[in-house]
């Protein structure tokens, strides 16, 4: 597998509260063309710096890109940072100066003499043209090593790459990277790798989890030399992985767990109200950053306080004295009730302890009742979410949308 | 100014869906005591490389600082590379072993040949004992620079730069840094900026702005060898932003606004209610995302359809005819009745649009309308928030908090 070393120029990505993205999003697109990523770097505008650390990176990598510095400044000095390091000296192209000066006519910005700094590269170096902006790119070949220099600014360098990268990366053999995700909901992450675990360790096969409240995404990535044979192993991975988790998992679909849900209900014409305690107007925040979502979501309570439960929510005071406010029977009555009050289709009632205060033996934090309410009746569950506060309420969130998703696709529960 | 770079070892940390932290953390720490971050690297688990990038960094840094690569396992490979870069042989320290076969026994985890790696050090380095973890650090000097190695988990790394970084950087001539934030809530960066852009360039001093929907923030950095010189041109700048911006700026206070409300509410013994319709939820949930806010929080409407507008909260129909939802009477009825509906001292009611679909001429996206009712009757605020639907959602939430949060304090409106 060839090998990129990334280098983000600029002072300013040194800075406490800053921090380079354009390498990380290179990693992705070098990733995709089976190109391992060997090196991320932030350096400062000192040509010596650059020009010492590109010379060190040459040697291990097939290809550098360096995205930053390019600019009319005083600060920009990657150019003068390559002529250094690939040891060719500088050379002014009156043809690009020409070009750059037509591009500033046209937009009605001065030419300064400053300017004509972007019209010079190092001997033997090609311009890659900049769509966007008018720093272009350069592109030399040094010691068996592609060297490329982009603009930094991300909505130029974007471009430039996608337009490029395969060009850079050669037409020798190349690994072909297939990818695949699979996204469950309101499991744990042990519970999940308990069942998928061995299938690790396969040729060929990558697999990452990552887990949020209430989420756990398996990303498979399968590569290989023939796109056929990585199609054919990420195929059998995935199959094998969807067998052991026995349903309910998403595949290949990254939109937020309430667009999916919105998208269902759409479909069915129907819609929802939500009635919240413990996650506070979290649930209807998540439903209403959807676009369009005034046509499935109806809105609903925050119900906080527990006598608001009873005088808004108009849960039955002996079942809060009997049961209290975190129980079964004050969730199911929420979701009904919000149903009826809404005229929805479907009601989600929501009560919980979200801590850090208010656990007890019988009713530890992160203990949460959630109910759905539908003509049919209402479902009711009972789980222990963890995370802390924010784990607890954003899990307790995503747990009443999958119930709800279920429910809609009318799988098993 | 000294001058330090900071490598971040680890393969895993050069895949497309990773980014090292560690890196970013210790700029900030470095950068209170006055040394500037000259590199920011993330490189594989490969000695040679890693080796290689060292030594040429050694040449333009005072401090190099390493995470990562300590543990005890084939990938971790700083050791090595230290050892590379410095020239000096890997020796065996037989008090290590003893030391950390002794705190393996302690907790209970088996000894394995494997943990013997991590009692061998580069001829000359010295331990930096981890309180936390097995992996001990190492520090050496090596052509005039401070090489310091510190294991990767944050947990472990974090409490031994907090209590030796001083002791790193050396006792000579340090710039002394002190810092100040000013946070405006409710008003655009451009007008901000209009008002302070000339305190930004004196000696000394460093000026951010940051903007978040509904949020201007000011970083003041001043720095001199003298710390009183610091503080005064601190002051003095922090002194004629406040009176440029005239008010209602918080200074050096990063709780959230929400937490900042509820404390002042909690101190008048008061309680908030909402009415939600564009913010769908989230000015409930900022609320209830703060520890404890049932004391000063009660609950709300989400009011996302127009005819719940009127039947849940309701508004008068002959206003949502006459006037439409968004409007100002609207936004003055939901306040005004939410408090009162639940007995509530101050209701709160937020009414826009929040795009992309929905406006017109003369209803533009972005126009939110925001009352604040309490005993004393309903004020009203008509704003255009910028940032497309999560940004107006976000600026309008913040909006509204601010708008209450001036309210409590009595200041200007």
């Amino acid at each position: 597998m060839k090998r990129a070393a990334l280098i983000a120029v600029g002072s300013e990505l040194l800075r406490f509260d800053r921090s380079d993205t354009n390498t990380v999003w290179l990693t992705e697109q070098l990733d995709r063309l089976g190109i391992e990523t060997v090196a991320r770097l932030s350096l400062p505008d000192e040509p010596a710096t650059i020009s010492r650390v590109l010379s060190t990176l040459v040697d291990s990598s097939d290809l550098v890109i360096l995205t930053g510095g390019l600019g009319p400044t005083e600060d920009d000095r990657t150019r003068d940072a390559l002529s250094l390091a690939a040891g060719r000296e500088l050379q002014h192209d009156p043809d690009k100066e020409r070009d750059l000066r037509a591009r500033f006519a046209a937009v009605e910005v001065r030419w300064t003499d400053r300017q004509a700094r972007q019209a010079w590269r190092p001997r033997g170096a090609s311009w890659i043209i900049n769509p966007a902006g008018s720093a272009d790119g350069l592109i030399l070949e040094h010691g068996g090593t592609t060297i490329v220099a982009l603009p930094g600014v991300p909505s130029e360098m974007k471009p430039m790459v996608s337009a490029h990268l395969e060009a850079w990366v050669g037409t020798g053999e190349r690994q072909r990277v297939l990818r695949s995700v699979l996204r469950t909901f309101g499991r744990g992450e042990a519970a999940v790798e308990a069942k998928i675990a061995d299938l690790y360790d396969q040729p060929g096969i990558e697999v990452t989890v990552l887990s949020s409240p209430g989420e756990v995404t398996i990303a498979i990535q399968a590569s290989d030399t023939s796109s056929e044979i990585a199609s054919k192993r990420l195929e059998a991975t995935r199959a094998a992985m969807l067998q052991r988790l026995g349903g309910g998992v998403l595949v290949d679909d990254e939109r937020p767990l309430a667009e999916i849900v919105g998208n269902l209900l759409l479909e069915a014409g129907q819609t929802l109200a939500v009635a919240e305690s413990c996650t506070g107007g979290m649930l209807a925040a998540e439903a209403t950053a959807v676009p369009g979502s005034s046509r499935w979501f109806r809105g609903g309570w925050v119900v906080y306080s527990d006598d608001l439960k009873r005088d808004l929510a108009g849960v039955d005071p002996a079942l809060l004295e009997r049961h209290g406010a975190v129980s079964e029977p004050v969730g199911r009555q929420l979701a009904a009730s919000v149903r009826r009050r809404c005229g929805a289709d479907w009601g989600v009632g929501i009560t919980g302890i979200a801590g850090p205060g208010g656990g007890s033996a019988g009713k530890p934090v992160g203990l949460v009742h959630v109910a759905l309410a539908s003509a049919t009746g209402t479902e009711h569950w009972r789980t222990v979410r963890p995370g802390g506060r924010q784990g607890v309420r954003r899990g307790s969130v995503i747990f009443a949308l999958e119930q709800l998703r279920r429910a809609l696709v009318g799988r098993e529960r």
